[in-house]
C-alpha cells in the first residue's frame, strides 16, 4: 500500500562540519513519528517528521519512516551506507529485550507489534529500542541540557509525568522495561493521597501531570471564584494546564498558588530521586514548563523547586544538585534514540577489537 | 609501628578448583577489617578479618590488611603475581572519585584520608573503591542471592538502612557517592512522620532500622503493658531489634505486630525503588532479619513486604519481582569489592585490545 509522501522541512548541515558516521533516530508518538539523522557527535544532520496513521497500522508506518530516511539522505551529501546504526524510542509498555510494544494507550493497532526487528528489516541497519523517555533522556545528556553532567534524570510533565535515567551512559530500563517510572513513585502517603491513572495512590503523576494540575485548579475553583480563570472557563472551556500557567505569568493569585504547590510536589519527587539515584543533574521536560527558562515564570517555578529540593536532600546534594529545564524539547526523542544506536554500535565495534 | 597479628582462620581452596587470576577484597568496617582472596568465578579462595582498631588510624591498617594478604598468599598455593586487582569497600560519606574516605561516623581517625591509594601503594595493585553497601551488593549480584538476576537492589536493615543499587553490572555510586541512600527515602508524608537520624522527615530508615523498631516498639510498650517485653526489659534492659524478633516469633502480639508494620513500610521503600529502577530482584541483608530465610518468622516478614510491594505496583513487577533474604552474609562486602576490582580489571583489559 502507498502512503502519501508528506511533505516536510529538511536542514542538511554543511558536509565539511558534520562528523562520520551518521546515525538514524525514530520516535513513534500517538500523533507524529520524527525522524531524523544525527552524526557521530549528535549534530543533527537532518529531521523532519509524519503522521503517525496509526489505524494504517505499524509497518506501515516503518516502511514511511525508512521512505522518509530515503528522501532525507537523497537530499543530503551523504548516503546509506553512511549510517551505521539506528535507534527506536516508542511509548510502553513495551518489551526491550525482544523488540516488542506490547500495550500502547495511545497506539492501539501497535499491539504486541516487533517494532524493533521490522524497523531493522526496513532499514537494513541494526536498531537499539528504547522507551521514548529514556530515548529523550539520553538525547538531553548527549547533546542537551546534560552534556557536561555524567548522569542525569530527565523529567517529563506533560499528559502523564515520565522520565529517564541515565547512569554510566546509559538508560536505567529495567529488568521488565519498566525503569525509571519516575511518575509512578509516591509523594503522598496520606489517607487523602490523589488517585494515579494507573491505579495507585499519592504518586507523582496524580499531582504534577498537566490533568492533575488542571483537577487540582478546578478544586480550589469551587471555593474560590475571585481568580481570572472562573472567568476564563466560561468563555472558553475547558480548563487547562497552560490557562493555569498563563492566569499565573499575569499574576493571578489562585493560578500562583497551584503552581506553586506543583512546585512542591515535584520536588518531594526529585528529593526522592536524588537519594535514590544521586545524578549530576535533573532536567524538566515535556508541555508543563510554565514558561520555560525563558519567562518569569518558569525560572520562579524552577526556583521553587529547587528549594523544596535543597530544604529535604542530603547537605552535599542540596548544595551541588543541578535543576535545570531540558533544551532540545521534541528533538530530544529522535537524537537520543540515535544516540543509543551509537552506543551499541561503539560497543559492538569494542568487542570485534 | 609492629601491630600485633592477628590469629585467623582461612580456607584455602585446591588450587585445580581456582580459576585465576585472584582479586583481593577489603571491606572496612568500624569494628573490623575483613579481607579475602576471591578467584574470577567469585570463590573464596581464603579470608579472615582484624580489628580495626580505628584509633591507630587507617595508615596503620591498611599495612595490617597488606601483612594478612601476604600470610594467607603464603599459606596457599598461589603468589601475588596471581593477584591482578583489589577492591575496597567503607562507610560513607566518601568520594568515590578522588577514592577519599571522607567523614565516617565510625571511624573518626580516617577522616579525610585517600584509602584507595593508600591501599594500592600498599599492594601494588590498581584499587576500585566503593561504598560498603554497593560492595556487598555488588557480592550479592556476582555470586549470591542475585548471581541468576540481571539486575538487583540490596536493602540492608541494621543500625541504618542502607542499600546498593546493581544495573547494568555497575553499582549506582551517584555522582556526589550519594547514590543508593535507599534508606533516605520518604515513606511517609504525614504530618505525624517520623525524625531520620539524618535530620529529615519520614525516611524510610526512621521505620526499618534496629533503633527505629526498638523506638517504634517502645512507644506501644507504653500503652500495652501485656507482652512479653515489658517482662523482658525489666530483667536484661534494653530492648532490641533482636528482642523484638525473638518475642515475635514467641508468638508475643505486640511483637507480631510491630514486625508485620515493619514490613509494610518496608514495602513501601521497596514499591518505590521497583519503580525507578525495575530490578529483576531485591534482596534483605543486615542483622534485622527477623530470622531470615531458615525460619518461621522471617519467611512470614518477606510474604508480608512481598504482598505489600504487589498490592502497591505495577502489574508486570507484581507478577514478575523477586524478593528474598541475602544469602552472603559478612562476605558479601570483600567478595563484591573484589568482584568491582576484577570488573575494574575487565576495562582495562578490553580498552587495551
Amino acid at each position: 500500500m502507498a502512503l502519501p509522501l508528506i511533505a516536510f522541512m529538511s536542514d542538511i548541515k554543511a558536509p565539511e562540519n558534520v562528523q562520520l558516521p551518521l546515525f538514524a533516530g525514530v520516535d513513534v508518538g500517538g500523533t507524529n513519528i520524527k525522524v531524523g539523522l544525527v552524526d557521530n557527535d549528535g549534530q543533527i544532520v537532518a529531521t523532519t517528521k509524519f503522521p503517525t496513521q496509526q489505524e494504517l497500522g505499524p509497518q506501515a508506518a516503518i516502511n514511511q519512516a525508512r521512505s522518509v530516511l530515503d528522501q532525507l539522505i537523497d537530499e543530503s551529501p551523504f548516503s546509506w551506507p553512511d549510517v551505521e546504526a539506528a535507534g527506536l524510542g516508542t511509548p510502553g509498555p513495551m518489551d526491550i529485550s525482544r523488540g516488542l510494544i506490547l500495550t500502547p494507550v495511545n497506539l492501539p493497532g501497535w499491539r504486541n507489534f516487533p517494532v524493533r526487528d521490522a524497523l531493522s528489516i526496513a532499514l537494513d541497519k541494526p536498531v537499539t529500542f528504547a522507551n521514548d523517555a529514556a530515548a529523550a533522556a539520553y538525547g538531553e545528556f548527549w547533546v542537551g541540557a546534560g552534556r557536561n553532567h555524567d548522569s542525569t534524570v530527565l523529567i517529563t510533565l506533560g499528559t502523564g509525568v515520565g522520565g529517564g535515567i541515565i547512569v554510566n551512559n546509559q538508560p536505567i530500563d529495567g529488568s521488565h522495561s519498566h525503569g525509571s517510572e519516575v511518575g509512578h513513585i509516591v509523594i503522598d502517603s496520606t489517607d487523602a493521597a490523589r488517585m494515579c491513572g494507573c491505579g495507585h495512590k499519592g504518586h507523582l503523576e496524580a499531582y504534577a501531570s498537566a490533568s492533575a494540575i488542571v483537577a487540582r485548579t478546578q478544586e480550589v475553583l469551587t471555593e474560590r471564584r475571585n481568580s481570572i480563570l472562573t472567568q476564563l472557563i466560561g468563555e472558553a472551556s475547558p480548563l487547562s494546564a497552560l490557562m493555569v500557567s498563563e492566569a499565573a505569568a499575569g499574576g493571578d493569585d489562585l493560578a500562583c498558588q497551584i503552581v506553586a504547590e506543583t512546585a512542591i510536589y515535584l520536588g518531594r519527587g526529585i528529593t526522592i530521586l536524588a537519594h535514590v539515584i544521586d545524578p549530576s543533574a535533573f532536567f524538566l521536560g515535556g508541555a508543563v514548563d510554565f514558561g520555560g527558562a525563558e519567562t518569569e515564570l518558569g525560572r520562579h517555578f524552577l526556583d521553587l523547586v529547587c528549594a523544596e529540593v535543597k530544604k529535604n536532600s542530603f547537605p552535599v546534594i542540596a548544595d551541588q544538585l543541578t535543576i535545570e529545564f531540558a533544551q532540545l524539547g521534541s528533538e530530544a526523542g529522535f537524537v537520543g534514540a540515535a544516540g543509543l544506536g551509537r552506543i551499541e554500535h561503539l560497543k559492538k565495534i569494542a568487542q570485534r577489537s
